[in-house]
């Protein structure tokens, strides 16, 4: 909404938890604030029951971390916070340190459109404590979807293959801002245009649209609205067929595309949007092509996804192009990406690093200590292996033996590269359609094993020894002296 | 984002699919931009296996409609597309027209906070054809997921009754925009709080948070982390006990109370975040009863939702509140509500009325005619029937026998009520509190068949005798004499 987004706009610093504002001033309270330290943003499982990710949203940290600071507005609000003995929560010294805050730390970041799996770091903050603290709940927010939807296209993109994927779900999404991260996300991720015309204009993104029920309803006449239309759109007319009977609706969309064939233009498409897809479109070809308008392409609509997608084709439907909205736009089947942001290295008061992990009852939700890297090795242009290291250990990149014979590689990429050094950011911004093309290089680089819907095979990600040793270390002697 | 959300402020009437601005200037062109029409918005099926959704959105649609109109950057950018032809997609002249658009239509809607169900207008748009057209994505967009979500958190809220239900999903949430639309709508529908300061600032949202595991990780020791935060927060601390050993966490956090106790103060609570919640639970609270502690709340939270709570209190859990984050923030097993904003009546050249509706191979596709209302009756303060009907047919309200006996009731309500007339806002702005208090008047005010998370019985909506044959004349006559 459009007075939340300015809010959004106005007050950055306080799209975060309440914990970190309290557990910032106890840091700060300990002198604590400025001790450096290493957090690594990761997620637990890849989404969708698939095996990896397409990591997005790194533009959208950049443009966050300038815009980060304390407003005296904000901290107006935080000063008239009470704890429940009707103290303030937070005191004049400590809201007057916030006003002062900059992010002057460092970000590592994968290039946004990389191709990740669990458990590896793809953004990796070194900052002060306190600001790392506070910077959690909004990086996590700022990654985690736009890096979901983007896979999520991706995968619905491998499904149509090779047909075009157009994504429709501005008005399903959760918000305006959640359509726009979807709509650029999902470009990025493999659709070829949006029908959110914000985003077309943010981004370049070709806009795309058909016609709605409400068009042919306004007519009453189907065949009179198919004609209005065309005369308006001689050259980008897609017919929507269904809204009375959707044979009907062929045969009346056949008549029009004939009327503008005499006239040296030609019906793009026609849209079935609801009933038996499999059938209707069969029925359909069949008839545009008796009629002589084998390039006329049929478009479907309406609660498609990967799934629906595969088995739509294997079922011999007669579909040349996809327009997918809610499912894509929401990820509807896990519309959240399972994100963390762990501390795994502080320094003490004298400089010294000391490593650091959750423990936990469940074994999912132990992290990985360290001052980590991740390096990709490729061999005859494939992916081969990601390793993840420990950045203090150069001597421990020697590599796991991989099917029992030596592991052979002719070259190895670090993913996690400087985004934000110095107060500054650093890495140059891409266009979208670079990004785009990035990613469909990386997913011709992986063999499709590892990016099949479902039951895809684990791609290889090895932890380094030092990391190994490090992690049974930290277990065994979890409560070391205190930093 | 930011810039996302500079956008969407600056920008809103291009927060719509390129279909609606295309079929606007068809429209245009026939000369039937200021046609009346009649559009309703209602959703299909309830969420979440349920039969009910909490209606949200009504303010965020007039902070919309306030700002809503083309700027010159707007109709800038649409000069620009092109369709595959080559030539512009937009005339000059139809983008002149944008430029003076406003929308002075009338708008109805229920109040916000509302009980609806399925197939009832909760939204009804009574304008221009041209204008109606438009707003169709951003309507839906701005009261889907609001709606949805604050339905989300009635079941939740339902399911821990009574205790208190905290929204801590910011970090998950599709989007900052998402975020702050959830922890509205939660705190609407049910919950007493969000970790999320940003909501807090704008709505006077109690804020509430506990410490993450990183406060520990950064002490290395948890029995000096805990002391630590107690120091600095006396009055307002939950310590979080999962980051090594439930167990131990909770011995640790039962020395710190007894040290708080001795200073005047108490231990707040304790929180669980990972583990078998029932058993650790109970033995926490039989460590803390021990221990004299019986005032401290055990807090849960980690994949929490009305399901898990449910299941968690029908064991026995220990818990005297609920941390809930992803699941309800994101809808997660449900995240987009089937809203749809369908045409059912236009005026001719003559001002005369033509009903419309969509017919579709599936029936649960099909739509309502007509000019509509709702009304709900009570009978000794509980809802006894909501009735759709045409308000062009007053004598239409006999009311429909129910059970074999004459339908009796003492009072009838109207559910739509103006929203936006002659270009201006009617409705009086309510407190955040006073929507929230409207919310549980009215679940008191229905039968609790009707609100079951699984398995409710359906509320009986009829539709009036009018509504109904008007829909079997336009089934069987569909293609009328066009308007």
């Amino acid at each position: 909404m459009t007075s939340y987004a300015k809010a959004i706009f106005s007050n950055p610093a306080l799209l975060t938890d309440l914990y970190q504002l309290t557990m910032a001033q106890g840091y700060w309270r300990q002198g604590w604030a400025d001790r450096r330290a290493v957090f690594h943003l990761f997620f637990r499982r890849a989404p969708f029951g698939g095996r990896f990710a397409i990591a997005c949203g790194m533009e959208a940290v950049v443009e966050f971390l300038k815009r980060w600071r304390f407003t005296e507005e904000d901290l107006g609000y935080l000063a008239t916070l009470k704890a429940p003995d009707g103290r303030p929560l937070f005191c004049p010294e400590f809201l007057d340190y916030l006003a002062g805050l900059r992010f002057e730390g460092e970000l590592l970041a994968v290039r946004e459109g990389t191709i990740i799996f669990a458990h590896e770091p793809f953004l990796r903050v070194q900052a002060g404590l306190l600001v790392s603290q506070l910077l959690e709940t909004p990086l996590l927010n700022l990654v985690g979807f736009p890096t979901l939807v983007a896979t999520k296209a991706a995968r619905v993109a491998r499904a149509a293959h090779p047909d075009p994927v157009i994504e429709f779900g501005l008005r399903r999404a959760q918000g305006f801002e959640a359509a726009l991260i979807a709509a650029r996300a999902t470009y990025i991720g493999g659709c070829v245009g949006t029908s959110h015309v914000l985003a077309g204009k943010l981004w370049d993104i070709p806009v795309r649209g058909t016609q709605a029920h409400s068009w042919i309803l306004a007519f009453g006449d189907e065949r009179r609205a198919f004609e209005a239309y065309a005369e308006s759109y001689p050259s980008s007319c897609v017919l929507l067929v269904d809204t009375f009977d959707t044979i009907q609706g062929v045969k009346h969309a056949i008549e029009v595309a004939q009327k503008l064939k005499e006239k040296g233009h030609r019906l793009l498409g026609i849209r079935l949007d609801s009933g038996d897809l499999v059938t209707l479109s069969q029925k359909a070809r069949q008839m545009l092509d008796e009629a002589g308008l084998n390039d006329v392409v049929i478009l479907a609509s309406g609660d498609l996804d990967e799934y629906r997608i595969s088995r739509l084709k294997a079922a011999g439907a007669q579909i040349n192009a996809w327009g997918v909205g809610t499912r894509l736009t929401t990820a509807f089947d896990e519309p959240a990406l399972s994100v963390v942001y762990k501390l795994a290295a502080i320094q003490d008061g004298n400089g010294a690093w000391h490593d650091r992990m959750k423990i936990s009852a469940e074994t999912a939700k132990q992290t990985l200590p360290g001052i980590l890297r991740v390096r990709r090795y490729y061999a005859a242009g494939q992916s081969q292996m990601d390793v993840i290291y420990d950045e203090r250990d150069p001597q421990d990149l020697q590599l796991p033996a991989k099917r029992g014979k030596e592991f052979t590689f002719d070259e190895a990429v670090e993913l996690l590269q400087p985004l934000w050094v110095g107060g500054e950011p650093v890495q140059e911004v891409r266009s979208l359609k670079e990004i785009r093309e990035y990613v469909q290089r990386q997913l011709g680089a992986f063999a499709s094993e590892y990016l099949s819907l479902r039951r895809a095979k684990a791609f290889p990600v090895k932890m380094a020894r030092g990391v190994a040793i490090r992690r049974r270390q930290l277990r065994y002697h979890h409560e070391e002296p205190s930093a």
